[in-house]
Formats: structure tokens, C-alpha cells, sequence
């Protein structure tokens, strides 16, 4: 043929029947030999039901059951040892087997693909994985609520577009991000219930739809993209409290570092690290998506993409939830610097009501605030020092009464609606959520 | 101050009170006037509630319904003039409001923030979006179960690695793909779930943790992007099978085109441009995790970014899914070719479950199956054509009944469990997903 | 054929030789109109190519030379009308030709497939929008040279981690983002030099290994992705600037948004916008290498994706770069507050170099430091209240002359290297780019 | 405070001055000891520039270069042992020399922040990895070009479409990969140029736009992406024209896997891993963009998401690239198979040409020619089995000498331009590329 000499005549890198390059980028056995129990635990499941279909005698089932068992000892003891032809997890467990039982070994994958072998053992493995992930976010979910119910009477300005916008509870500020995260447990539990269905039926043709895996991980990965930006937001909101110029909360120092140049300097790096990993899962997450791109159906080498981003994402997760639960357990707040935050300028919105309570429409309303805010810059005094005088010169509306909108107890106390800011709001949110904790907690 | 002469100083463009450049940043109207039905319905819904809580009396509150309908028949016709100072859709129709009712419009903002008024507009705009590409989805479903049906008997190569691997049904082609796009309608079931759920309460504080509303459009860029996925991987399969060596099946004209150099071509223009979508719409969604990525909580500006990253994501996914119908209902198939295409040594896995039913270990009797293959192949012989008595001296197991094997109709009818490519099989698949569409229209 | 009768069969919706839905997801003349002075220059140019290698006379190139001016005037007076079958610009305008000039129109397609026009008419076009995006980048630079000049002797915090770390000049910090954005017009100009190379030869085969001006434009949009995190990253810093509790800059009103609820409310939308686009444009960027990811070489129809993007992101860029010359040639700084923030903790560093003048190495010294902040802090003053004696307790090397540490000005004098903090470091600088400027404005 | 107890009052799990958690998310030492030689080259060359400016001894330097040196022997024989407190290759470097000549070691970080260290000790690995690379991308340019020298004369089907369209040669193909390759070497060097500058000056201040780095950074990342795309091209055509279908070519054993199920399945594993790295290498750049937009100037510790990136980006491709190599300088061409492949049809551009050169312009040629080609499907005849009456009844201009068009090597004859299909054409890319290799060895 054209080409028996063609190694010498175009100058590549000589290769026999094996490249050593090849194989090191085909190998997947360092990093999916994290799947060896879910590999085990998937065999042992397959190996009964070949047994109940006849297909191996009970004997041989048994003589199965026991290696794998024997496996899984060497593996949890650290004395499972890798060999160099085993490519990945299947193959090291599978040609261990046949060392320690012998040709039985061999009935194991009777009607079971690799394919299938390594979806099972992804769905087994992804199943705990989800578990563990919920049990962390419940942790932090429940970090929250009780720091909220302690740190109700706490007041202090809530922002939009950074800029101080009307008074809040920092409880309020607490539980908005505790309801996210809740929502994160919610819609995690509807990908287990669809991951949690395993296929181990034996006896199919080769040829299926394969990627029926990559959709469920791929909402895996998103899910973990979405959950991170939530904590990014979060962490974002702390920096931004933790700055000399907010004052409003300090880190324990357990989630802090100094600087190797300048001695005075305490860095929030645990708010820094848990803000930049969205960034990383949902590059993971893209990349995927990027590979899975046009695959025609079935199954193609491009999905072994798959367990790199399935198990960093797993672990960037597991991290940045509990380092979060950390952060949220210990951080102290400074609550004179938080009080002294608020100012009258922030009860225009409450100004404005006070007019439409005289019978104005809020466009209105709207404007004749803003005419008071600008009347107080242009004298140069807080908001509620401007006189009734002054304020009636705006509105006739304005009377005596007015003095009663300049207090932030009674501004937060208006929103009584669930979700709102009063203290009765609140602790029905507190309440509400120890409840879902107690019923997502078995 | 320092910047009172500023401009001239520093060598900017001149910019007074305002800079229309900045103005056309800033501005959303040329886009979001698409959300004109749900901003009128959303702000009829809000008024209604006004009424109730005796923030507006019954007249005014039928004034401002009045007024409303107004202004939804000047947008249906065609007649609503945007104005220069309308920035978005929620501007113009106020400022229209006011110009037909006067000063009762005023009232219609009573406790409801710009950002409320967006969030909800988006909300019923994207249950809207939802419900049309249910309608899409399923009736793609529908056309391709449909022929499913009809074409059941025609058989031909399933492939793993791009390769030939096993004889399946066509249908069962068909069938896999119609499964994953029913999926993706009860996915998106989901997320509507929880996109119907209006806030129109009136009177909460301006704080919001507002992206409460941003994981869900990231939720839904995300599933229309999975979506997408599925498709782009049926049109990578349909592309291969159109192409000349492997001609399976030809487009009807109206989803091809010709070439504007070359008159023979005829190109499958359609398919490329279902394949290419998934890049475009996992661009969008990657852009907006990123936009929203670390912002502080509550509403910031960057949020805009998520009004064009919904339209084009809807008007994408609403053609892909429509031309996908188009091409699956119209396409002809080649079965002759198809089944031409079937070849011997891709029963060598029947071969190997010959051996098996007579005793072996599958690793065996799939090491033995592979050296038949092998000598067909040095005999340059189809592997049907070997003789017992080469079988025989591969495996003495081997007998004049393997000739049973070398029939590709048995082949597919081996695989009877659900899902599988027997006749039966295919047919439960089928009246599954006939009752599955019956669940899921209304 | 199976499928003659296919459409009443499987349901899907009629299709005769022509589907409006697939016609409206091929077509896109909507938006590559834009290119019509693109599409007359490059078509201009070939027919002259077209002359020279005498496949067209020159009174035929004199005709089509005509025609092609007739049409640019109906385009810039907004005359040129698209009719149905105009899917492109390119079919527009040959249309168009035919209409005026009649036979020699079809001449001017000799030798060059529609893919080859569409890929000089996008060089022409990219390489006019990067001449833009070049100047528009070049007037921000110059904007910021002019202030950092002028405003050379404010001083005030430079962060780190949000922290406060040493006293920098306002003028050095306006010059770190003055220099990234001149690296991004250098970067420009690399991407330029690949872009304008006009494939204009008649006659090469149609196979053309076509993705040739995709990885130009991927470029471009990485590029405009990478420029855009530069000035996300001003605008945080601008944005962090200008809350209350930095109030270190005031935002001009052109470039402020107010609040439709809260009356007190001056919003930096401007900034917010800048901040959100760059998540825009590189999903732009990511979702065109996916669409590209596995393609086969030469034109495939998802290659139409690539206008849209190159459209867009032009935009984004275009309107970001001058929005940004405009807040920062018009925000006003408020000098007292930036002095006031500096606070004596920030000359720790100094105080360690003061150690290691005398002979310590740096770490022992910032070590030695460090206690003294330690100390300040339990004694609740300032570090440079701490007496001599207090200091001498820490180390015997404290002497009186420590005094002159404490003093911001001598402290980023201190840096006079290049791309110091020294008057005359920052004066250089400002003169470097001023040449840099001259060098890059012809 | 509030807080002291809070752990016991909110749940949290216990933390002290530590956090286990917390220390493993934050410590990077796993990763980044890959940059012990990069390190210590950078620290060496740092205490001479601190020597220079007489700021340590030459003693002390002498000392400082002695323990470096020592350090690096004990990583190379892979003895040093990393101890818990070592966060970083920096701290455990740093930790490792004062172990070894005491307190001089403490003079090495004077003037020089982590951070300062870290982005040398990036720019010096990323250095050595780009020039690794650069070998790697050489090598496979080389032997595509040695390659495409030696199968010349070897003609097949060119595609566009994934449909015949006109001949080319076998060579032209591997070149166009080759021209692609090659220009990304060309970008490679750019980024090279600008990241070969070491920041060693001692003495400016902390505060740095410190991000200088990360521009480079995403650059490498882009680039490798858009490298991958390219392979990821060619590596889709090379898995079309090795299905059974096309059967153009055979990859090597060494770069093929079997199958667990079926004996008889060859499956290209190299091509499709190669084709799957373009998303991950993508996902890394845009996830690394993700987490630098909105971050304020200056380092934050999001940054240090940078350091597994440029690994993991630098792994893949540096495998990629070889097994790129690999395939191409083992693969065996079937060259019966594909000229057997080519086709009358794909002359009818030729055809159309031919009218051309008879006088009539292009459009109308193409018009004709189209006929021929649906008058030949209608006869069922190929297209160079029509008579010349069947011609002239399209075209009176057809004569008997239409004959010479039906020869695919006339064809690719035509296009003599450079970059075109004739032998001359091709000879002389190889040999401009050989020149171009020649000149980018040293």
C-alpha cells in the first residue's frame, strides 16, 4: 500500500501498532477510577439481573458477586493497583475479576456494551453526587434562616444599581439569598429524579440514542453554572459590605488572608474564590455543550468529554457551598455602621406614598418628592430637615403629619406582604423555610 | 468643581444634559415593543388588583381599562406612533395612556417599580413563547411518530463511531430522536411551571432580590439551547444520510437549494442551518450567565441584556423546530440503499451471542466471533460466506445452524424489551408517544 | 416513492416546492443589507479584475461599472427596493443589475461562487468597521490622556481584592485603562492586517477550504470581547467609585438614569450597560466557535452565522467605546473625599521599607510591620499615632526620622520606575501615549 | 459581638482560626507546583536585578542563586515534599530556601508582591509551553506538506455542503489544512512577542492594573480554541472519508480502537477525541473570560481561576497536535476508491465554463449547463453520456469538441492560479511551505 513506508517518508513520529501518545490521550483511567464503586455497585445490579434472566447460573452470579466484592475492599484500602493496559475504570475492575475468579468473569458483559457500562456507573455515580450537593445547600440554606431569625431587628439600606435605595432588614437581605438556593434544591431534585433511572435491562442492540445521558448531564452542569451565580451574587453583595468604605460586615479570619506585601491588608479571598467559579463550571458547561454540537446520534469518542466536566463540577460545588455555609456562620456584622447607612433621603419613595395617601396619583406623588429631594440638596440639609414650610411651598398636601414618614422601623414596617420587609413578613419567611428544610431533610 | 469646563478640557465630545448616543444605549423600545400585548395585559391585571386593594376607585380603574384597550387596537393595527422620549415599550404605552385618559394613567404606577412592570411583562410574554413552541415541538413529535409508523419495515445500518455497527429499523432511528424532543417538551413543562406565577401584589418595598426572575429566562435560554442540541444531532445524521455516498434520503426541494457556481449541486441548505443554531443560542445563554455573573443583588442595568437574548432565542428555536417538521414530513427515503447498505460482518455480534446461547462467556465467544471476522476479511469473503467448516475450526461449537444468524430481519427482532428494534418493540414505542401527544395537547 | 403522498400522511403541515418558513430561516437579506456598499466596491472591483484577465470587454465592465453606481445611489438615498426573491445581497443587487444594464450583468459571476462574494464583501465591510472602532478607541485613549494630565495631583486609594492597598494617582489608575485600550488597538490593528487581504482572482476552483474568513472573524469577535472586559472592568471600578459610600466621582447627568420609583434615585446606568456587554459579545464569540466546531472544510450553510455576529458585536462595541469617552470626559471627580480616604494603615508597606533601609530583610520587616498595625488597632489610633516608644517596642531600629513616613505624597513618590506612581512617572506616561497617539492617527 | 458564639447560634458547622474547607479551596500548591522550574528561574533572576539595584549583597545573592539551585536538583529528582503549610509553589519555595541559608532568604520578596511573582512565573511557563507548541504545530505542518508532495497526482472529490462538487487533488486538501496550521504558528508568534516581557524591575507599588497578565492569558486560550477548531475540521472530513460509505481512507491501528461489543468495528477514537477538544478548550476561554468581566482593577483572587486553565489548554493541544501528527503520517489512502468517487456531474461547472469560453456570459452558461445535468437524470445516463445532439438541442454552441471537458485532471489543470488545483499550483505551496518551515526553525 501506498503508504507501508509512510512514516519515513513524511517525516512523523514513528508508530507500530500502538503510540504511546494515542493511548495516553485516549485513557480516561485517571480521573474516572473516582467512579470504581459506582462501577462495582453497577455490575453487581447488572450480574442479578442476568441472573434472574438466566443468563448466568446462580453459581456464577455468586463467584461474581464475591470478586467484586474482593475489589471493592482493594480499592477502599488504597491496594487496588492499576495496570498498564487498563484504559478505564470497567476495564481495571473487569480484568481484575477474571485474575481473582477466573473465566466467569467473561459472562458479566453478556448484551452490556461499554457504553452502557459507563452510563450506568455516570447516572450511579451522578445520584450521590446530587445527593451530597443537596445536603450542603440545605446546610447553607439552613445557616441562613437561623442567622435571619437571630438578626431580625437589624436595619440597613438595600441597593439597587449600587446606589442605596429604601430601608430593609438585613435578614430580608439574608433570605433572599437563602430562597434562592432553595429554589437551586428544587430544581436539582427534578434532574435526580430523572437521572435516577437506571438502565440495566440486558439484551439491547448496540445502537442507541447513547447520548440519552449527555442531555441529563448537561442539566447537571447547567444547574451547577445557575446555582454559582446565585453565590456569586451573593459573595459579590459581602465584598461590597466588607469594603473600608461600607464597613457593614467582617470576615472571620478563617475566610480571609493577608497580603505578602502590605502588613495592614486583610483580603476577603473566600468571597473572591467562591465569585470566580461560576465562571468556571459554566465554561465546563459551554465546553460540553460545544462538544456534543452536531455529533451525529449514537455513540462517538467526542462524549468521553463528559466525566472531566461531570466530576469538576461536583467538586467546585461541594467546595464553594460549604466555604459559603462558612462564611455565612462566622461573618460579624457591624450594626451601628449598618444603622448609620440609612438616610432620609432613602424615604422619598415614602414621601411620595404620603401624598398618594392625600389622594395624588403616584406619578405625581413622584414628582413632588423629587422637587422636595432636590430642595434639600439645593439646601444643603438632610431630607427630613426641611421644614413644613418648606415642604408645603411644594404641595399644599403637606401638613404637620409628615414628620411621621421620617422613621425606618416604620418605613420597613409598611411591606407586610409575604415576602416583605416587616418583621411579621419575615419571620413568616423564617417559618416558612424551617419547613421546607424539614421536609426536604429525610 | 474640577470638570465644569470638562469637556473642552479633556477633548470629549461635547455632551450637555444629554447625549443621544447615551440615549440610544440606553434605549429598548426598538426591541422590547414586541412585549406591547403582555405589557397592556400585565398592566390590565395590575389595575384590577389597585382596585381591589382600594388604591384606585372603580372608576378610574375603568378608565385606565378603557384607555388600555385603546391603545392594544392602535398596536394591533399598526397606528401606535413611538415618540422620541418613549425608552421602552412600558414608557410609550404610560405616555399614550395619559395622552387618552389624563391624570387617572398616574395612578396606574401606584407601588409598582419599572423593574416590577418589566418582570412581569417578560413573564407573560415568555408563557406565551412557551406555549407556542409546545404547539412546535409537538407537532414534530407528531409527524415523526407518524411516520414511524408507516415506515417501520424498512431496515438499515445503525451506527456508533460513524461506523456501521448493527442492523436497525428506521423507525427506530426516527422513534429515538421523536423521544428526545418529547423530553424537551417536558422540560420546558417545568420551567413553565414556574414562569406562571405573576407577583402583581401591589406595595412591596423597591428592594427586590430582582433576578428572581433572571434564573428563569437562564433556565430557558439553557433548555432552548439543549433543544437545539437535538436537533442540530438529527440534522448531523440526515446530512450524512443525504450525502451522495451514502444517498439514503433526498430533501424535498423546498428545504435544498442549488449552487450559484456549480449547476449539478443540490444542497440540503435546511439541515445546515438547523446544525448551526445550537452555537447561536448557547451563545446567547452563555452571554447572559456571564452578564449576570458577580452583579450585586437586586436590579442593575446589565439586566437589559436579557430582553433580545429571549426574542431571539423564541424566533430561533420557533423556526428550527417548524423547518425540522418541514424536512421530516416531506423527505424521501431510499430504502432499497438502505437496506443495501446492511452488511454480514454486522451481525458478528449475533455471531458471538450464537456462541454464548451454547455456553461460552461472552468475552470468549466475542474474542471468537472476531476471528471469524478476521478470516472473512483475509479471505476476502463477506463473513456470511464462510463455511462451517472454517467456523468449525475457529470454534468446534460452531454448526450447521449459525446459518440462522445471517438474517437481518431476525437480527432486529431479537431486541423485543421496551425500546428495542423488534417490530413489537417499535409498535408499543410508537402507541406510546400516539398517547403520550393525547397527554399533551389540550 | 414512499413519500410521494408523504405530507397528508405524517401530518405534517403542506409543502409544496416552496415552504414561507423555510424561506424566511434561509433568507438574509434583513440584515446583510447593511453590506451593500460592501457588496458594489467588491463587485466593482472583480469586474475590473474580470477586464484585465479579458473575460469581459471593457465596454461590458463600463456597463456593469454604471449599473453598480446606479444601484449605490438607490441604496444611499434609501430607494433600492428588496423584492421577494432577493434572499441576499448579493441576489438584490445582481437582480438589480440585470433590471438596469440587462445581459452583461450575468457576466460578472464568472469564476466566482456566491460563498467568494460573500467573503470579500465581509472583508470590505469588517475592514471599514475596524477603521471605526479604531478611531473610536483612539478618542477614548486621547479623552483619558487629557484628564490623566490635568488631574495628575489627586491622589486617593489604590485597591486590591476591594481593599484599600497603597496611595496611588487618580491619573495613574485613569492611565491603566488608557494603556489596556491602546494594547486592544494594537491588538486591532494585527487582526486588520490579516483582514485586508482581498481575494479577488478569478477563476480557482470552487472548493475553497472557505472557513479561510472564519477564523478572521472569530477573531474580531474575541477581540471586541476581549476590549469589552477592559471596560467592564473601568466600569466596575467607576461604579464601586461613584456609591455613597465612595462618592469619589459624580457621573454627568446625560449619562445618569433616575429611579421610576424612588425619587431620590441617580442611577449610573451608563456604566451598568458597559459592564453588561461584554457577556454579549463574547456569547457572540463562543457561540460561532461552536457553530463552526466540526463543520467539514469548505462552505457549509452554517456559516451564515457569522454576519448577525459581526453585525452585533460592531454595535456593542461601537456604542460602548463612545459612551465611555463621554462618562469620562464629563464625571466629576470630588478630590476632598478621594484625600480623605487615604488612612495611615496604607503606608504599612512603607513602614516595612522603612525597616529594610535600615538593614532587615522584607520579610522579617513585614512582619515587624504588621505588628504595629496590630498594635495601632488594639490601641484604637491611627498607625502613625503610635509614639516612637510604641514602635521602638516593635523593633529598636524605630527612630524619630520614622516620622517621615508618614506622608502620602513622598509615599507614590517613592515609585519613579516606569509605570510608577512618581509625578514623573505618570507625566512620562502620559507623554508616551500622547506619541503613541500621533503614531496612530494618520 | 454579636457573633462570638454565632457558630453554635446559627448552625454552621464549627470553625476556629481555620477551616480545613477553606484552606483546600484556597490553596493552589496541587496545580501549580507544575511551575517549580519557572519559579525558580524567575526568583533567580529577581535577586539579580535586587543585587543590581543594591538592595541585597552580592553575598546574599550568591547565597540566594546556591539554595535555588538546591531546591531545584530536589524537584527534579522529585524529593521535595510539599508540607501542609505551603499554599502555593511560592510559599513552598519560599519556605524550602529559608530551611536551607536562613534569613538571607527573606530578602528575595523586597519590593515584590505574591502577585508580582506569580504573573513572572506565568509569563516564563507560558513561554516554554507556547514554544512547545509551536514545535508540535511545526511537525504536523511538516508532515502534511511532506505528505501532500508525495500523493500529488492523486485526484478526489471535493466537497462543500457535504456534497460532490468539483475534483481536486488529494494534496490541495492536506494543504488547505496545512495553510491553517500554519497561520495559527504565525498568531501563536504574536502572542509570544507580547508575552516574552518579564516585569523584573524591583520597586513600584503594590497596586498594579495587575490584570496585565490576564489579556495575555485569555489570548492563549482563544488561540488554542480557535487552533482546535481547525484540527477539529479536519478531523470531521477525516471521519466522513473513513466511514464504510466513503472508504477513502484507513486510519493506522495505533489511532483505531475495537469495539466491547462488536467483533467486527474499527472505530476512529483519535479523530473524534481530537474533534471533542475544540469545546473544552473553548469552555476554559470563555469561562475565563466570564470570571475576569466586572472585576475591579487590580488583582482580586478570582484571578487565580487562571492557572488550570492555561495547564489544561496547554495539555490538550499539546496531545492533540501529536496525535493530529500521528494519524496523518499513518493513515492509508485508498486511491481507487476515490477516484472511483468522482463523477461526470461534477464537471457541469467545466461545462458551463465551456459556454463561457464560446461567448456566452456566466449566468446563462449556468442556466445551460443545469439543463444538461437535468436532461442527464431524466435519460438516467451520467452526464458525459449525453450525445452532442442532446447538447445542442440546450445549446447550439455545443460541438464535438465538448468531448475535452470530461476529464477530471484537465479539470483541476484549469485553476493554475496560486492556491489553486493544478499540479503547478500545488507544487509550488509545497514548496512555499517548506520555505515557511525552514524559516520558522532555528
Amino acid at each position: 500500500m501506498a503508504n507501508s513506508e509512510g512514516n519515513k517518508l513524511w517525516g512523523g513520529r514513528f508508530v507500530g501498532n500502538t503510540d504511546p501518545i494515542m493511548e495516553k490521550f485516549n485513557a480516561s483511567i485517571a480521573y474516572d477510577q473516582r467512579m470504581w464503586d459506582a462501577d462495582i455497585r453497577g455490575s453487581k445490579a447488572y450480574v442479578k439481573a442476568l441472573e434472574k434472566a438466566e443468563l448466568v447460573t446462580t453459581e456464577e452470579m455468586n463467584s461474581i458477586l464475591h470478586g467484586m466484592e474482593q475489589i471493592s475492599e482493594e480499592w477502599a484500602k488504597g491496594a487496588f493497583v492499576v495496570k498498564p493496559g487498563d484504559e478505564d475504570i470497567h476495564t481495571a475492575n473487569e480484568r481484575r475479576l477474571k485474575e481473582l475468579i477466573g473465566e466467569p468473569a467473561g459472562k458479566l458483559h453478556t448484551g452490556r456494551s461499554r457504553n452502557d457500562q459507563v452510563v450506568t456507573d455516570m447516572r450511579i455515580w451522578l445520584c450521590d453526587a446530587i445527593a451530597t450537593l443537596k445536603e450542603d445547600a440545605l446546610q447553607l440554606v439552613a445557616t441562613m434562616v437561623e442567622r435571619a431569625s437571630v438578626e431580625i431587628d437589624v436595619l440597613f439600606p438595600g441597593y439597587t444599581h449600587m446606589q442605596r435605595a429604601q430601608p430593609i432588614r438585613w435578614s430580608h437581605w439574608i433570605l433572599s439569598h437563602a430562597v434562592a438556593v432553595s429554589r437551586d434544591v428544587e430544581r436539582l431534585q427534578e434532574i435526580r429524579s430523572r437521572t435516577n433511572v437506571l438502565p440495566l435491562a440486558p439484551g439491547p442492540a448496540s445502537w442507541k440514542p447513547c447520548c440519552v445521558s449527555a442531555p441529563r448531564l448537561a442539566e447537571f452542569l447547567f444547574w451547577a453554572s445557575l446555582c454559582l451565580t446565585h453565590l456569586s451574587k451573593m459573595a459579590e453583595d459581602l465584598l461590597l459590605y466588607s469594603t473600608k468604605e461600607f464597613s457593614f460586615i467582617a470576615l472571620a479570619d478563617a475566610y480571609s488572608t493577608g497580603s505578602s506585601l502590605m502588613p495592614q491588608k486583610k483580603n476577603a479571598d473566600s468571597l473572591e474564590l467562591i465569585r470566580s467559579k461560576a465562571g468556571r463550571v459554566l465554561g465546563r458547561c459551554a465546553g460540553f455543550m460545544m462538544t456534543i454540537k452536531g455529533l451525529p446520534s449514537s455513540y462517538n469518542k467526542d462524549l468521553q468529554e463528559d466525566k472531566e466536566a461531570m466530576f469538576d463540577c461536583f467538586d467546585t460545588l461541594h467546595g464553594a457551598l460549604r466555604v459559603t455555609t462558612g462564611v455565612m456562620s462566622t461573618l460579624k456584622i457591624n450594626r451601628p455602621v449598618m444603622e448609620a447607612a440609612l438616610s432620609p433621603d432613602m424615604l422619598a419613595t415614602d414621601l411620595a406614598y404620603y401624598l398618594v395617601r392625600k389622594g395624588l396619583p403616584f406619578r405625581e406623588a413622584h414628582g413632588l418628592s423629587g422637587r422636595a429631594v432636590f430642595q434639600a440638596e439645593s439646601k444643603n440639609v438632610p431630607l427630613n430637615q426641611l421644614t413644613v414650610e418648606d415642604l408645603a411651598a411644594i404641595s399644599p398636601l403637606f401638613d404637620r403629619d409628615v414628620a411621621a414618614v421620617w422613621d425606618y422601623s416604620s418605613s420597613v414596617e409598611q411591606y407586610s406582604a409575604p415576602g416583605g420587609t416587616a418583621r411579621s413578613s419575615v419571620t413568616a419567611q423564617v417559618q416558612h423555610l424551617r419547613r421546607w428544610l424539614q421536609d426536604h431533610t429525610q
